[in-house]
């Protein structure tokens, strides 16, 4: 793992590692998706920016990559891989722009596709893919975001008129931060509790219209404008009320319930958990969606922050003529390359996952343990994925100063827009209770009764084993465990043995002793059954976390066996040797705590850290080149490439011949007040 | 230390102990800072923003409080102390009010004050109290902001002309990021290189007109509009640039460096950099003015959010027939109690450092240990409640989810505006070498030579003994101290001497282990003097943060000390066990790797935190009613005192007596997709 680095990487070696399964629709999108309206003009307002992408969700839908996961009867390729990367592709664009396409053809159309039956999807998918009916996903109610189930707003048939009756009872009850519905919206996909004759059957989804020709409210229909955000002004976020909507019974999408003119209700899921489970199942695309835009934001920032930390410089060395380049300083690169290389780290595991999502998707009989896993797997990197763009564009913003924060050079923007993706797709740390759910499922036996557990949602009906199976490159991984000698501190921190084996480890010992809390809490008399999992939230919470390293960790080691060059896949083994030693030294006090690692090694950790900041010092533009942005997506003014400009920024800073200019940096330490 | 806590403690005991030394200047501000203009409407553009901070800041000359800190000779009360609180109550409302205020009276006013000598302050100062003449503070360059003694700009005198000329040379050398250029500032306090006789005598201040009466540039001048930011929509920040401006020889600010016409140069301080040293000394009072502003909008952010979760429901508790509240989950109060704790730790540490401030720069002889300590002191504080109030505010947006990305609820425009904090007013980074440098100087013999870190800056010209001396109650923290016993394990992990002496441990090991590489480095031969230090960089970060938390954690305890109300001081002991606890636990992979911590000790530390979050639970609201912010400060809708919107909102979600519902959170932990 440590043979040495050639000086040199041809960046266009680690772009085909990276663009993976989909690299057609990578390289089409880099080639033809170039439009004056897919980036914002500085301190554009919101009105504005909402014009912008609406016209170019309109010009989108032209272009045909917006529609690669439609039924190829309407137009589209039956491609679920090639439509979230197609997505991903806009994200390095303008978000608002990646949101909008989102919200219209992946949760609008996805859900008619999914959701709805034959006659749904030729009266409208037409429409949705042209943009010609722009539509919203009505899920989420002010008062009822993650838990789904609990959704207020009612649909109850009446077989005198055969229609439904759409009724939101309260203000908590309303749809709120709607997309495509303050503005644009003719059509929701509304979710609702269904009833008939008087009986309750779950959360189902109608087709409604909310908007007439000319764009006012239809009857009973109360439309708001959820006005300006932290980020996304492009897209038009609203709120929907219903007082009493009569909504025709062939509008619910029956897929997997339908209600008989006479009121009774059929399903081919009789049981309402495993159907409601079902039909969300149908809907992951939109969350992995939101893990892969994370990711391809965070890569814009830090091609911005590298570039500018390459020319940038401040402060002069002794002995030195020039100032010293930002990047030379150690704390400089302690902020930068940590955070490309997780950043390369879930550019793998994001690939792994669509690929898993387009083959279930796409499988002729559906696999439930797959579909779970999937799940899962989607929850835990958008998770991850969201967390660590905030992070990185935030430690991006901030190294490039001042600078950083205008708008002219697209941090600011990118730092916003994203900021929303950590709540939204689901809160991440209910996701991540959702993935320790994957994982405690095995031992459900273990707790007894699953009564209580059920209810405060940490325990699926379905036990599966995914314990610690692992995910990529099986063979591979378990030889290189395998071959990993008992006593650890014999063994190289660069043993990717090792580093696997560590993570490894942590997970399974986090999982098993969270089931032993639970099933100790569980035994307590008196112990509220609410009480059982708060009281190991904590604990649950970070075995989640270490599963998703885990998993991450183990498609990194995939991605590099894909990788053909000596020189790029030398250079990917040390970048994966940074993200293996970053991830490890952030938790080193549990490896401390545990007897994982002694203290000795545990500082030997930070030093081959540090060790590592310097060998890839030189490849970090390579690193950067690598995710082959074209000039106009990156849209920041300084790192713009004008002929000779970089040049007349920073060329004059060599005039330090005066004496007492020197002399100065013995305070070069004292900095100027706000400006 | 661990004596229970009463059930409920009046807040206002706790908002006595915040207010302080200048709780006449909170009080007044509470009571009179009302106004339409002090907070943004939802939505507000650029221009509307400028408008309404410009309306606001005339406004705010006539109520005299942002004077305070000027000579009693006009208009002021030579209150350091009060202006520097009054513009912490100020960063309460809106941040771009805030720092135009700051921008005004605090950096032009404040370099004319301290840089000019009397006909300067004569001729200006009533204009500048009065709003008449809004003014610039030109010292950051676009290619020179930490290293200010390395600014490119010139100003060189002509005796022929008794002018001086100053000019830009290069792009990179134009002044950037300068509040009031791009709309409101007649003049500049414009900092450059002063040049005579063909001598460079180092940075000075001139000021200098660069509008005329109708608001044009005045010939020479090119005024550049840095536009639409990350946030602080309502400060003009501009670009200056200066090609060959003649300055008349009196505007020279010439309190320590004058030219005479035939253009000798005499100073008060012959030393260049001591003269530096010096000049900018007198402008601390502007990092202390951003470290206060960011923790004031921290405590906004966190009432809204601890309200927030006080009200908000998600997910029902097994047997319950109501769901549960978001702050009776362990991983909500996690998130935000941590935070407040270590708010109030930095209150009091901020409290302290104004006063100390306020009696340096009052002190008739200016004492210059006090005066580095002072500026050391300064920037730790900047440095660290800049960085915690990006993360709280960041974590108060996700704990109140999609309602906490919307400008309605103000956490979006707490999060922006105060993201430059962290780079303004010298970079963070820097901002902790400069404490480092403090802290080493004490050893700098042991270095040998100083040439190469002077250069590099890390060792000030001045050696101090400023190590581990106590910063506050100095008694009462000995005898805590010593009190403690020599074995550790045996000590409660609540014991206030046991904390104090584990982060005083930290720092002095730390700073040791520094010297000790630094030593070695220096001996290496052949090693570059930059890689000297370079390669300890992140080491000496590190010693700057331990010095910093146990300078908050000192000011924390005389806090308490201060504390008359039992049930109040029971509240506070407890919160700052929190702080205490959750600043090692954060860092006790270090502890467990120098043997401060046992394995099994680590893990106690865990425990013992989780149930202070549990103690704590009952006084959150208590602990941000303490801020006793006005509701109209607030302006965040999902916290807004309607009467009974609350229950409209939140009252329904009992309505869960269906079975099927109930049945339903076995799977509640599915979550919608993006909206």
């Amino acid at each position: 793992m440590t043979r040495s680095l050639p000086p040199a990487v041809d960046p266009a070696r680690l772009t085909e590692v990276l663009d993976g399964r989909w690299a057609h629709v990578r390289r089409d999108a880099r080639e033809h998706l170039h439009d004056p309206d897919l980036l914002p003009a500085p301190g554009e307002d919101m009105a504005a920016a909402r014009a912008r992408v609406t016209r170019m969700a309109a010009k989108l839908a032209a272009s045909g990559q917006v529609t690669l996961g439609f039924p190829k009867a309407y137009g589209g390729a039956d491609d679920a891989g090639g439509s979230v990367t197609a997505i991903e592709m806009l994200a390095s664009t303008d978000l608002s722009v990646m949101v909008k396409a989102g919200v219209q053809w992946g949760l609008f159309g996805g859900a008619v596709h999914a959701l709805g039956t034959e006659r749904h999807h030729a009266a409208y998918l037409p429409g949705i893919a042209s943009f010609a009916l722009p539509g919203c996903f009505a899920m989420t109610e002010t008062g009822h975001g993650s838990d789904v189930q609990q959704l207020r707003t009612t649909c109850t048939y009446d077989p005198a008129t055969q229609t439904f009756d759409l009724h939101t009872p309260h203000e908590a009850a309303r749809k709120d931060y709607i997309g495509n519905a303050a503005q644009d919206g003719r059509m929701a996909v509304v979710f609702a509790q269904l009833v008939t004759r008087g009986e309750r059957h779950g959360v189902h989804a109608w087709l409604v219209p909310i908007r007439d020709e000319r764009g006012d409210p239809l009857p009973g229909v109360t439309i708001g404008d959820d006005g300006a955000k932290a980020g996304l002004p492009g897209v038009d976020n609203g709120r929907l009320s219903f007082d009493h909507v009569p909504v025709p019974r062939e509008m619910l999408l029956d897929r997997y319930g339908s209600v008989a003119p006479d009121g009774s209700y059929t399903s081919p899921i009789p049981n309402a958990t495993r159907r409601f489970f079902t039909m969300l199942g149908t809907l992951v695309r939109g969350r992995v969606s939101v893990g892969g835009a994370a990711s391809a934001a965070t890569r814009v920032a830090l091609d911005i922050a590298v570039r500018y930390g390459e020319t940038r410089r401040q402060f002069t060395a002794p002995g030195a003529d020039r100032e010293v380049l930002l990047n030379d300083y150690r704390a400089h690169r302690r902020r930068l390359l940590p955070a490309l290389a997780a950043t390369y780290a879930y550019a793998f595991a994001q690939e792994e996952l669509v690929g898993a999502m387009h083959d279930v998707l796409g499988a002729d009989v559906v696999d439930e343990d797959a579909q779970r896993e999937l799940e899962s797997r989607a929850a835990g990197l958008k998770a991850a994925q969201t967390w660590h763009a905030t992070r990185t564009i935030q430690a991006c913003r901030e190294a490039c100063g001042g600078a950083g924060y205008l708008q002219e050079n697209r941090l600011p923007r990118l730092r916003a827009d994203t900021d929303v993706f950590t709540t939204f797709e689901g809160d991440n740390t209910v996701l991540l209770q959702l993935v320790a759910k994957g994982l405690l499922t095995g031992y459900r036996e273990e707790f007894g009764s699953l009564e209580g557990w059920g209810r405060v949602g940490f325990v699926a009906d379905l036990v599966r084993e995914t314990v610690l199976e692992r995910t990529a490159a099986r063979g591979l991984i378990a030889r290189l465990v395998d071959a990993v000698p008992g006593r650890d501190d014999d063994v190289p921190l660069r043993s990717r043995g090792w580093q696997l084996r560590a993570l490894e480890d942590r997970e399974r010992h986090l999982l098993e002793g969270a089931v032993r809390r639970l099933r100790r809490n569980a035994a307590t008399p008196g112990m509220a059954p609410f009480d059982v999992f708060d009281d190991v939230q904590d604990h649950v919470l970070r075995t989640a976390q270490a599963h998703v390293d885990r998993v991450v960790l183990e498609a990194f080691v995939a991605g590099i066996v894909r990788t053909a060059d000596p020189g790029a896949r030398a250079l990917l083994e040390r970048v994966c040797d940074l993200f293996a030693l970053t991830t490890i030294e952030a938790d080193r006090a549990w490896f401390l705590e545990h007897g994982r690692l002694t203290p000795a090694r545990s500082k030997a950790l930070t030093a081959t850290v540090n060790a590592l900041l310097g060998e890839l010092r030189p490849h970090m533009v390579t690193l950067v080149d690598a995710f082959a942005l074209p000039e106009d997506w990156r849209g920041a003014a300084i790192v713009r490439e004008e002929p000779g400009r970089q040049e007349a920024m920073h060329a004059h800073d060599a005039a330090t011949s005066d004496g007492l200019l020197r002399r100065g940096t013995a305070t070069s330490l004292e900095v100027p007040p706000a400006q």
